[in-house]
């Protein structure tokens, strides 16, 4: 199979999740958003499992990319730029149909070993690439020498999936957490100057 | 219906959701947990989802029951003892099984109006007890006169969505949730002294 024909069915399977959701979703479905037939996706994929687990790892190639472009001068800035990057919807409507589909599938996940072990790269990604934007922070003296790299990366990655569960579940805005992770960050995590913690 | 027969057809149904999740469920599986037939469950409950309906709603009442009998005798120790209540496992080897029912359950949300409802109840319990703890600390003058009790308790929420989902979808253990939610008790909220403030 060519890029561009892994490319293309890989964003038919995206669009047809969006309108469909995981439980419902069928070959056909993904099908009708190509210009190809299910017998040609069939040559490609055995099942729609089989297909689901080949666009979890083009997500999982897409995340790494993503985090591993995130920008910034300083930790605290790519820390906050890394929020932005993974939390924040990159377009509206379908991406909050898009998060409800992963929800799906991550509450397939105890039934479903294959599923299960992509989800948890996904999770050690995001762990591994707080982790050490931390500890490059804690190693330059821009954050507190007290904190703990691992502690807190788990923290973030604990964040990240209550913001997109919550968003999904009961439409609580993901931006909300953002700010308070940036909080989270200039009063627990940058060495301040005394006035700052100072109780008021 | 009797309290006993409400009691006995939520525990049943919660039985059977455990053994067989969310999707899979039938009115058969759970009058199987029973002494009772199918017929005689559809005589109380015209569709699964009428029953799960229920369920929910019988969850709601003992969760708030719950976080209204949390005991302490400060606003930091009602808080860990909320953490404790709400993250920790009452009975092992079910709960997890059970959590991923729940975890279905809200990867449904956005296809289901009347499941939505009941998933937003719940979340905006568990802000409110967690607003009104906060709020009584500050107060109190035992947390810190900066602390905004709503956007305390909606990370908080956040968390415990995010510990839940985790928990079920990759196997992280919540207890390192409760952990760091703790700590952020006495470093961010509660009125500190000096000394702990200060960067090593």
């Amino acid at each position: 199979m060519t890029d561009e024909t892994t490319d293309e069915l890989m964003s038919a399977t995206y669009r047809a999740l969006c309108k469909h959701g995981y439980a419902d979703v069928t070959m056909q479905d993904i099908a009708d958003e190509t210009d190809k037939s299910k017998a040609a996706l069939h040559y490609h994929y055995e099942s729609k499992h089989d297909l689901l687990l080949s666009f979890l790892d083009y997500l999982l190639e897409e995340f790494t990319t993503r985090l591993a472009t995130v920008s910034g001068d300083t930790p605290t800035e790519r820390l906050h730029n890394t929020f932005d990057a993974v939390l924040i919807p990159q377009d509206g409507e379908t991406d909050q149909e898009f998060r409800t589909a992963i929800l799906e599938i991550k509450a397939q996940s105890p039934y479903d070993e294959a599923f299960r072990e992509k989800l948890v790269e996904f999770d050690q990604r995001l762990f591994e690439h707080f982790r050490d934007l931390i500890a490059a922070g804690v190693a330059q003296g821009e954050f507190r020498s007290d904190v703990d790299p691992d502690t807190t990366a788990n923290f973030f990655v604990t964040a990240f999936n209550g913001a997109q569960t919550r968003q999904a579940a009961v439409g609580h805005p993901v931006e909300q957490t953002q700010r308070v992770l940036e909080r989270y960050v200039e009063t627990r995590l940058v060495t301040v100057e005394d006035t700052e913690v100072t109780p008021e």
